[in-house]
């Protein structure tokens, strides 16, 4: 079960619209993930048009509205949230009850009994509608240390209402592994009927405790596309479910779904208006990365030496990353799919690592820029043939206006944009096209900005680093001055010039 | 053992200085680490001058060097590796060896046997110079899997050669949580001596998996200062020391240095010129947040209800976020502070909630700039007097020369920047100081610049992140727009700002 659209949200950063919610609701189904939990209708009535509209989606996934047991003294007709799972009419509801008797006493003031009859009200109340209930006890692994019994009371309650999933919640997130896997082992023993799992990451541990609870025998996993949620946020999904289907056995996803893992979790980052993480487990950029030279060696040899699972399985890709100490073997790659060499101790070969490696320490990366890399190693290889030459740039820009003037071989043109980088981008591309050099096929898919000194003000050294694409190769430039304008001016530069040795080479 | 300087360096984006490694070091002194590890002589020769300036920093921790076993058919005294690490005059040697047989055949091209001799030769030849000697063994956990007695005949090799520790390393990063606790219980009732857990990340369980290492009975654990290392990274130290020490018993650091892991952590992406990961258990901004409204209320009452652990404890403190999902309770917290209200309920509190919804609707986040949302409250509320008026501002770049005016209460004043964003911060506090406004004492100490939209180029709109001191207080402001030097404006006017109407308020 996923848990983006109601635990999710709650992380900081997160804020779905409705269009929002029905766009990732149509990612979870189209990776065949069994219940999508949509929201709390009760907290939350911007979730009401969510479960209606959800509906015209015509999903294979099946939806569940989430909400608490019924309040003290009210009866299960009359409690809001317990009518909010009903009016968001769905087939699955999801109640979370205490199971702490901490929380019992201090957090709804009730007594022991009175919160046994709380749950045993609200799973029944659901039941009696048709509804198939899973029940989240909250706070689950810290109640059962308190008192086994009465966390063990509490499960058989939901179970004997008619509960279908008992889901063990480390709500707070700090439960250690070893203690997951004892606890939920012995629940396995002492308790009947489907058990689940819902972790927090409040202790960095929140994707290998689910995993731990399926080795102790939970079957149903609750978690979050990219792990977002309160706090460190909820077990990430996209860590999970490789593990899950490539190495303990189980069928998680429909089938085909496992290589569309990268692209759900970049297309959810994307909603939220987030850098994806390139450290991510098995999706991140960086996940079948090879920058020590011994391992970007071996690697090429056998991958099943360095690598733990086929990165195209999970929809990744290896990376051979150039950096200072990467040797020669990194560049040389390039080099060689280039037809530039295949000798790794060839001269020129050493010659623009030694470039790469001052530049890096001006504050320049090339990770997410081999096109910039490969411009450089071109030159050093004499391969480069100057396409146009940026004689100067100027722009001018106030709360209303930004003007940009960029002269080409010889010609100047002007652009307006709606900032002063904007406008110098308009003006180069004019200017470009005035020296009759063809770059319409050219889109800029992705403009970053990046501080990379330690001292980070409105003097610091600025880091661009720029994504192309011309509908068939995607390439990356970078750009490092103490002026944005001027680092994205170079990035782009890259980012054109590119494109054009490129075509050069293809006549 | 950390090996932040060893296997973290190899980690994309990461590029010690040998001043870095230095500091990094004396860092980890400070906390207390019971070992350094400080790179790998033989393959980095500048790590042999990390090793000799080391020594005249005095420190506690022992510094341990690292290398591999002897070459195929060489003798340890002719072994270049082996003579690394007794030129690096440490008093710990780590040597790496092969567990798994497919990297003994087809990455190493020895026998079974001859890779036995190999680690026997290399343990001993150390020990025989006097060296405490750690043994990692290579990708155990899948060597373990493919044979295991040839995994433990490999670590009874390295012991009866005298190794001082035996440590199973998951090299690839990819075995499953309950694997790696149920071999290495084997392990500990098969072998004898201390064991030592060495775990990546790529399957997002290093942190788990050194805890269970540590529960099935190993006592030396190595990892690196948040995480960083090759692909998806290292065991985070920062994560695994905390649950060790409060939550399983160990005494793992020296008394009183956990509540410096978050300065150190923090250090540590200083170093790197990377910005700190707010979603990092333990220490990051976000792990102690509050944002859903329900628990910032519950928190209030009783931490221990929903806080795994007193953040104190890790250098850390409680955040309440303000949001648009937080409802009033989370701004509430600032308007009691400053003495505006005390009540949920007040008008004026949900004017400002509805204000900061709607700025968030256009690309605005108060998360890390809770003197933007202040000042939007102080309006509300009325308390708020006008300090200045900025009537416009202008800015002129090139490549060589930035140039901005800006005009402050009626009068214009004018400076030279290395870029534009630097040139209008210099003109606005030139022309505060014309207006008679004494910002002298407010230092900018941190300026981020985001793209929180989907698209991203050069037309997106911008966000901007300041953060300021007066040496006693630590403020955030944001602004967006189109335009950077827009956004940055905003976040500089609202800087000075927030310091002037707070100082007005201690008269």
């Amino acid at each position: 079960m996923d848990t983006t659209l109601r635990d999710g949200s709650q992380g900081v950063n997160v804020s779905f619209s409705l269009k929002d919610k029905l766009k990732v609701a149509q990612l979870l189904d189209q990776l065949g993930v069994d219940y999508i939990e949509g929201g709390w209708p009760a907290s939350n009535p911007k979730d009401f048009e969510f479960f209606k509209e959800v509906k015209g989606l015509g999903l294979s996934s099946k939806v569940a509205a989430f909400g608490s047991t019924r309040r003290k003294g009210v009866k299960p007709s009359a409690d809001q949230s317990l009518n909010g799972i009903l009016d968001a009419d769905t087939e699955v509801g999801v109640i979370f009850g205490k199971s702490w008797r901490l929380h019992v006493r201090e957090v709804l003031n009730v007594t022991d009994q009175e919160n046994l009859e709380m749950i045993y009200d609200s799973v029944r109340y659901l039941k009696d509608h048709g509804l198939e209930v899973i029940f989240d006890a909250e706070h689950f692994y810290q109640g059962y240390l308190d008192d086994p019994s009465y966390a063990i009371a509490v499960l058989n309650t939901a179970r004997e209402a008619g509960a279908d999933t008992l889901v063990l919640a480390d709500t707070n997130g700090g439960t250690p592994p070893h203690v997951i896997f004892k606890v939920t082992t012995e629940v396995r023993e002492k308790v009947e009927g489907e058990l689940g799992t819902h972790m927090h990451n409040d202790a960095g541990c929140a994707v290998a405790n689910t995993l731990l609870g399926v080795a102790a025998g939970a079957r149903h996993v609750q978690g979050t596309i990219n792990g977002i949620g309160e706090r460190t946020g909820n077990a990430d999904l996209v860590q999970v479910i490789p593990t899950l289907a490539l190495k303990m056995g189980f069928k998680v996803l429909k089938d085909g779904s496992l290589p569309k893992l990268r692209e759900v979790s970049a297309e959810l980052y994307d909603i939220l208006g987030q850098q994806p993480n390139p450290f991510q487990p098995y999706v991140g950029d960086n996940a079948f990365s090879h920058k020590a030279g011994v391992h970007a060696d071996a690697v090429m040899k056998n991958p099943k030496a360095y690598e733990h699972v086929d990165p195209s399985l999970v929809g990744n890709s290896r990376k051979v990353v150039i950096s200072e100490l990467s040797g020669s073997s990194n560049l040389l790659a390039y080099a060689d799919a280039l037809g530039l060499t295949k000798n790794k101790k060839d001269e020129r070969l050493r010659a623009a690592l030694e470039r790469v490696k001052s530049m890096e320490k001006e504050g320049y990366s090339f990770d997410q820029a081999a096109a910039s890399a490969i411009l450089i190693m071109m030159r050093e290889f004499g391969t480069y043939v100057p396409s146009f030459e940026v004689d100067y740039w100027k722009v001018m820009s106030d709360g209303v206006l930004s003007l940009a003037v960029v002269k080409v071989n010889g010609k100047p043109a002007v652009a307006e944009g709606n900032g002063p980088v904007n406008a110098v981008d308009k003006a180069l591309r004019e200017a470009l096209r005035d020296a009759g050099l063809s770059v319409e096929d050219v889109k800029l898919v992705d403009y970053k900005v990046h501080l990379p000194g330690r001292a980070r003000n409105t003097e610091s050294v600025v880091r661009v680093v720029a994504q192309f694409t011309d509908g068939i190769r995607v390439w990356g430039t970078t750009g490092v001055s103490t002026n944005v304008v001027e680092a994205s001016v170079r990035a782009l530069i890259d980012g054109f010039d590119y494109y054009l040795q490129m075509e050069r080479r293809k006549r």
